[in-house]
């Protein structure tokens, strides 16, 4: 499969219609894989300065959405039906957190992502998820 | 196994020692239960008025680890190894977001929680959650 | 919603075109709920006498099967496209093995069914699971 | 890390002491890696000619436990607690299944092994699973 969108055309995208995902960065795309990165501040920390929980979620889930979007461009909505998440280290202190997503399935119904996240610069990964969207239909 | 914590003990850590808990509201705690609640407002929300999937993991993560803590006391901080989740219908807009959560286990190094989402009022859940959570060894 | 067939027609089911489901038994049928029971027997052991993985796994993806063959009959073969599960406790040696399965969600693509298993009688919960179905559209 | 157990260690370890992963055939062994293969047959088969679920869980299931052994060698009984899987495409009927397993951690009370699995010969993955395993202290 080839890809819809390249990394102008999905960061064009995130800032005039996905707010949500503001702040992240694509690093790379090709097909069926994306490397998205969080610049990680202060609101991302727990205290004792590890990356919480909730945010390597969110940048699991904004990993996958984007994967899908560079496949099959920007069309009705995908929406995220279950995912998994394991946690095997602490994130680093100070130091963007990678994810390198792919897409192990990309059905015409059910889209499947892998993620390891990274510390960056650190090989040892700090967490991995696996994400469900269900496409809904074309009108 | 008896409650460690009440509600106002729970509340009362929650301000002194848990800011990312803050802006929850513990309803209910029984041996090995807990319920817990978020009043959502507009920082929860994604375009489209729907509570997002990093509130609805923020939550349930939240609601285990009041319930760890309601049963074992403020001792060393447990830390969450893996997740699972399913988002099984929109949350409502406007509606607080309630956790029903449930101790499966709580052993010696693992616990396992597993939390039921609702919009508050509506028996259809929105959301599952199981969450394990390691227990270091007290020093 | 009604339940399409009773204990009877899913006995019946079984017996005539669902090999793999010999040997289960339907203990209680409800809206949306199923009890399905294994008499465990030593093919379902491992050596020190607990129940296998791989029974406790089969159990719960037969459970959520029947409960969805329950709500809406017969037709098109759903396919099990995800699935959490947590164990707890080991089950007991000698005691059948209970599966009390409810189904979260019955969408028109996507089912979503939430089990507990029991060794008979004993009300600490060995294994939990969660199970999502792919529903294939009507020809 | 250094392998503990090569491939002849664990196939003999499997003739002598862990009879429920005869069958199963390592292909290779690595630092924090392995391979497993099945040899499928009619009993691992589901009506229609596919490899049935709980035969995949099993595989997955095996494949973590020998990169434990080969990575600690034949220790203290790890023991399975949590895992998830996702199935995404069917397996091809009269092809071994293959499992391509990495230990994402092994640490001093919990391991964890990711699982991509595949009809020997085909890319595509047909199925993953994470496992994790805890691994009781030693006496």
């Amino acid at each position: 499969m080839t890809v819809q969108m390249d990394i102008a055309a999905l960061h064009d995208f995130i800032e005039r219609e996905f707010a949500q995902a503001r702040g992240y960065v694509v690093d790379r795309v090709a097909p069926m894989e994306i490397t998205v990165r969080l610049p990680v501040n202060d609101k991302h920390l727990r205290p004792g300065g590890t990356v919480s929980g909730p945010t390597m979620f969110a940048l699991a889930d904004v990993a996958v959405y984007l994967n899908l979007l560079a496949m099959i461009g920007p069309k009705a909505l995908a929406v995220t039906t279950s995912c998994s998440l394991d946690f095997m280290r602490k994130p680093k202190a100070g130091v963007d957190l990678v994810a390198e997503c792919r897409l192990l399935k990309l059905g015409r119904v059910l889209a499947v992502g892998d993620v390891m996240m990274f510390s960056q610069g650190d090989p040892a990964p700090v967490a991995r998820a696996t994400m469900t969207y269900s496409i809904p239909p074309e009108r």
